[in-house]
């Protein structure tokens, strides 16, 4: 009998997976049986945007974080997928930092072409994993059929992402602030801030990314409150940097240098946590937000069990061909073509990563960081190899473009290390383009 | 060694329930190990309020769907606890219609006096029950301390309440709706909507009042959408009810009668689902929301599995007391005073239940159907029997003075089911009454 693989979530991890599994299965080779299942009615993760907030209309916690209006934050040079290019994607290479519904688009058009929509189950959601006897059994629920039912799988990988459970630090007053109180992972509309007077906490890319998002619709004025630094951007006249808010009091914000000012509305960008409430305690995985996370070697598998892996758990400068480079190399453990060691040498290469990270002094070596870790896997796997510095390098550049101007940065290109061909530049400069459309994105 | 009872949630049923037990054991007898699990920090259910949405600090969906400003929207002399009236509670008798912070105060007062704080395990979340060999696995999280862990019990009774995850329709142009659209779970603050023209979807109780709440905090419009028939009540000028929403284009609304209206915010009242994900397949309650809900004997006792109870789970016209006669007989279930027939006979039961509902024809039917419910449950146990009846005129009472004004009927006062004395009139009318604190309302 051929394994079974249960994959938990259909974005860009769990996609990778697939892709990765189709693959080996388009090279000759025999794959085991792959479930892949998706709470969402749709693949792509966080790139399927919904409205809702809070729970679905089944009742489950809202995957989604992202907004309207959305457009990469980091240039796509950094993320392409070295076995599909923007350009075989999209007819033609196109401009460096597309909006969402561009990108959804790309994600998709790889899978299609794999041709594994078939091996997802959508709206089933993960109630619960567990282990014995060699065998996960995994239980899910049909939301549309409201029924629980229970399989048997050889192998788990969970996917289901660390960007969508919030945050949610209480700041005394909130209880009777006279205003939305919400955070970055609700946040769904600018327009809706239009003319008011925003608190944004935080200064991680979703305070940079909201709070720019707000200016360039039209809020009336930003301030951001930070626990340690600033984040030190030339920033539009309307916007601020303040210290830690220590309290509200009505509609006065209070920060720690003694300064208040009355707010509209408080978002919350105080980042996500790795939330697997579904994992078995003996299965799941506690981490901080880092490059080298807890208990996985590799980066993918998890030590206390090896027959159950974990896809794109590290904080990230590196994302989709990251998740691809971990798909490839899972799928390869999984059919027997690398080897898991020891459980002493697994924990010796978790810790060895840990120190390794621990060492480097900043962003940039970071971003070096998650480069050879890319290429440490690629190496192990058929994954086809690129230039990973090349990438790294488009986001150093990336970095430099966002101090020369934070608003502007957008309007800069870079150079595919896939293709080799240069991005255009965008028809419009972000901070004029109201329009995230598809159709708009690429009239170029 | 004694029973162990597993009660899930410490809101206003399973505070009951706790105080059930703690009344025979104060007269002297035997009871099982209570162990209460509630996921908030607190007891009182969704009268314990929170400013969160969406998921809380520990990622767990937020249970309360209350909002500030609230204050009963019916008359507590339907609600008082036979066993605790309002005037032991405060010294005094209190005006008809409080806010939440007092009805919160109210039902603490109870469980303060009778000591059962230490039975309840807070902020521990129940992952997950399953039955076998007689014996309810129940696990949970210890929320703060990360940590998953699995009790054994005799008995589960699921108190965990049905007004907490919402129903959430889609409707065309929601997805780019330029604007809030929330479901009443996540409303929290009226004045947030102040000076906004608003469009509640719903005529049921949260459409009612939260339209009630945005009108005296100022919006400039309510506009409230029906599926089938309008509330009718004599609203005031700026509230209109008009058809069902057939979609949204940009900001505006368009309704089946062909009529369209700007809006700013999208409030959906559009109900709650009976959810609880964490109960196995062959224990979970699934009912629509009604008197005679499915497959509870007594409208308590899970009739696929007697040794499983559900408080609290008819749609309302009762509440406190009703949980009150409920937990009693639960109580007195397993402690072996009444008996549980054959699953045929149960079966019976919720079929006669679901037949005698049926047969009514109005408001005023289910109120007295309710009652005699109430009343059939008090005569077999030693819960203070009170006038039921009373009560039920009380509920006829206050539906005429809804009629007679729907911003007025607050105005109105009943007289005490449980002690006979008439309650005052509040010292200052609903519309007028901005602060809705303790203090401020006990000040007549």
């Amino acid at each position: 009998m051929p394994k079974r693989i249960a994959i938990i979530g259909a974005g860009p991890s769990g996609l990778a997976q697939l892709r990765a599994f189709q693959s080996a299965k388009q090279n000759g080779e025999d794959i085991p049986e792959i479930v892949c299942f998706e709470k969402q009615s749709n693949w792509g993760g966080l790139w399927n945007y919904t409205w809702r907030t809070g729970v679905d209309q089944y009742g489950e916690p809202v995957h989604g974080s992202m907004y309207r209006y959305l457009w990469s934050n980091g240039p796509k040079e950094g993320l392409e997928f070295a076995d599909y290019s923007f350009e075989e994607h999209f007819g033609k290479q196109i401009a460096s930092y597309p909006p969402r519904a561009v990108l959804f688009d790309y994600i998709q058009g790889r899978v299609e072409k794999a041709g594994v929509r078939d091996w997802i189950r959508f709206e089933t959601a993960v109630r619960r994993v567990e282990f014995d006897n060699g065998t996960f059994h995994v239980t899910v629920k049909d939301l549309p059929n409201d029924r629980e039912y229970t399989e048997d799988f050889d192998h788990v990988i969970c996917a289901s992402g660390h960007f969508s459970t919030p945050n949610v630090p209480e700041f005394p007053g909130f209880e009777s602030f006279k205003g939305r109180v919400l955070h970055a992972h609700d946040f769904r509309d600018a327009l809706e801030f239009k003319d008011q007077d925003i608190l944004i906490v935080g200064t991680s890319y979703s305070a940079e990314d909201i709070g720019s998002q707000c200016w360039k619709y039209g809020a009336k004025s930003i301030t951001v409150s930070h626990r340690t630094a600033a984040m030190g951007y030339d920033w539009p006249d309307n916007w601020a940097e303040v210290p830690l808010l220590t309290h509200v009091d009505g509609n006065t914000a209070h920060f720690k240098d003694g300064t208040s000012r009355k707010v509209d509305a408080i978002i919350l960008c105080t980042g996500y946590q790795h939330h697997f409430p579904f994992m078995a305690e003996d299965l799941r995985l506690k981490t901080a937000n880092r490059l080298a996370t807890a208990d996985l070697y590799k980066g993918v598998v998890w030590v206390k069990n090896p027959a159950l892996f974990y896809l794109g758990m590290q904080d990230q400068w590196f994302t989709f061909n990251m998740f691809d480079a971990q798909a490839w190399w899972v799928r390869d453990a999984i059919l027997g073509k690398v080897a898991i060691p020891s459980r002493a040498e697994m924990e010796a290469d978790v810790a060895d990563r840990v120190a390794r990270e621990d060492a480097g002094e900043d962003d940039y070596d970071a971003i070096w960081y998650q480069g050879d870790y890319i290429k440490e896997l690629i190496a192990e796997t058929d994954y086809p190899t690129f230039d990973v510095e090349g990438a790294c390098q488009a986001f150093k550049q990336w970095k430099g473009h966002k101090k020369a101007g934070i608003m502007t940065f957008r309007d800069n290109c870079y150079k595919s290390v896939m293709t080799g061909s240069m991005a255009p530049i965008h028809h419009t400069p972000w901070a004029e383009a109201l329009d995230d459309s598809l159709e708009v994105y690429l009239r170029n």
